[in-house]
């Protein structure tokens, strides 16, 4: 279902927000400066982020705009480098795994007033794979246990069980 | 209009010509380590980039080959990870945003004498909108106010107010 | 000629082999936060892959899992941000050049148990240039002096000597 649409007026962010932001890309470099697997790495992950489930990981280089509306749950796998564009918010089910090179993208600009920023929020649910180097766009779900393929640009909601690929994604095959 | 290509030849470069391959490589680590939003991040980024326009800001991890070849306006936003081959020269209007993960490609290899460089500039016009993870290859001009969707790849160019996206890019619409 | 795959189960992975992914990892994020161009950073190419040839160089950011499984040639140029995932093993020519942000991909998951990599080995033969953000997946050659357009997602062998391009990728013409 598609989902509503929100606006962030970039021209008249309040300076509590933009303080927000500001700490968000500086926790974010500094996580990206700190060696994995260690307990401040995973500290640190657990700041950035608004949840991040146990048994999860992440490797670095991560990019991550407004960290803390992104809500990963168990057991996940997310590999390097991928981008969390998250003012929409993201939903990252349990047992989820985020191919390297993925790109979460939760808002655009608005066509004519560049600094409305138009949002809505990305889902993937449990067990869904995301390939390498694919893009979710803004208010997608990518249902349970399904597959995005690599280099996929996803621009609509993807059914549970089902493969999609290319650009823009469309339905390969179902998962039996 | 389609540019001239010119040529650099990468097995008769000169001794100095080699050593500001080098100084680049180095200064775009040393920014790359640097804590953003500081003044010695900023510091770095005049240094690094030919010009860099006031009120814009570049996040990193930035990814630059001859980054003295790149003059960025006023107002720019640039996010994570772009990548900017810019042997061909590459000029980034007022305004114009270049999403995560985009890259701008001025230069290919010719194909039958790889070492040869062909090179021809990237304009991304006043206001502009490339998207996260779009190619813009080398001589393409993106038109003043138009938006590339993310993943595309753009082999020509973009006309003013209009949105393109695919791989190659095609005109999805006028912007109206 | 298609390749077998072999499997991984990563439900029974032994403590070697997971301390070996930790170390790999660790391993990875020194060699991206060490100096190009100097003596300390050729020395932790060397010990993160599997072989690196005389002559050949590449520019971090880094993105290796289970680097001894890569075997670069001599006089190789791989650049910015490339991402091996070669835990089916990935070969790579002398002479071949990898753009920035390619994605070379040896293993996906089983569509149904997860847990399962399924594995097959990239080769990247002499000469061939595979283009920025391009993506290989597993089993794949790539044969000598082909070139692999920016942004193509490869699914199938390319002949020696043939441009290829697209998502999926497909014939564009011959090098004569």
């Amino acid at each position: 279902m598609k989902k509503e649409f929100f606006v962030i007026d970039y021209s008249a962010i309040s300076e509590e927000d933009a303080a927000k932001d500001v700490h968000n890309d500086q926790l974010c470099f500094k996580l990206n400066h700190t060696m994995p697997h260690t307990p401040e790495y995973k500290a640190l992950v657990q700041e950035l982020f608004g949840e991040f489930g146990e048994g999860s990981k992440i490797m670095p280089m991560i990019n991550v705009v407004r960290g803390r509306e992104v809500k990963i749950g168990r057991n996940c796998s997310i590999l390097n480098n991928v981008l969390f564009m998250a003012a929409g918010g993201i939903t990252i089910g349990d047992g989820a795994m985020i191919a390297a090179n993925a790109q979460l993208i939760t808002n655009n600009h608005d066509e004519h007033k560049r600094w409305l920023l138009t949002c809505a929020p990305i889902e993937i649910k449990r067990n869904a794979w995301v390939g390498a180097g694919a893009t979710i766009l803004p208010g997608v779900t990518v249902g349970e246990n399904a597959i995005v393929a690599a280099g996929a640009v996803v621009t609509k909601d993807v059914a549970a069980n089902t493969v999609v690929g290319g650009v823009p994604a469309k339905f390969i095959k179902d998962i039996k």
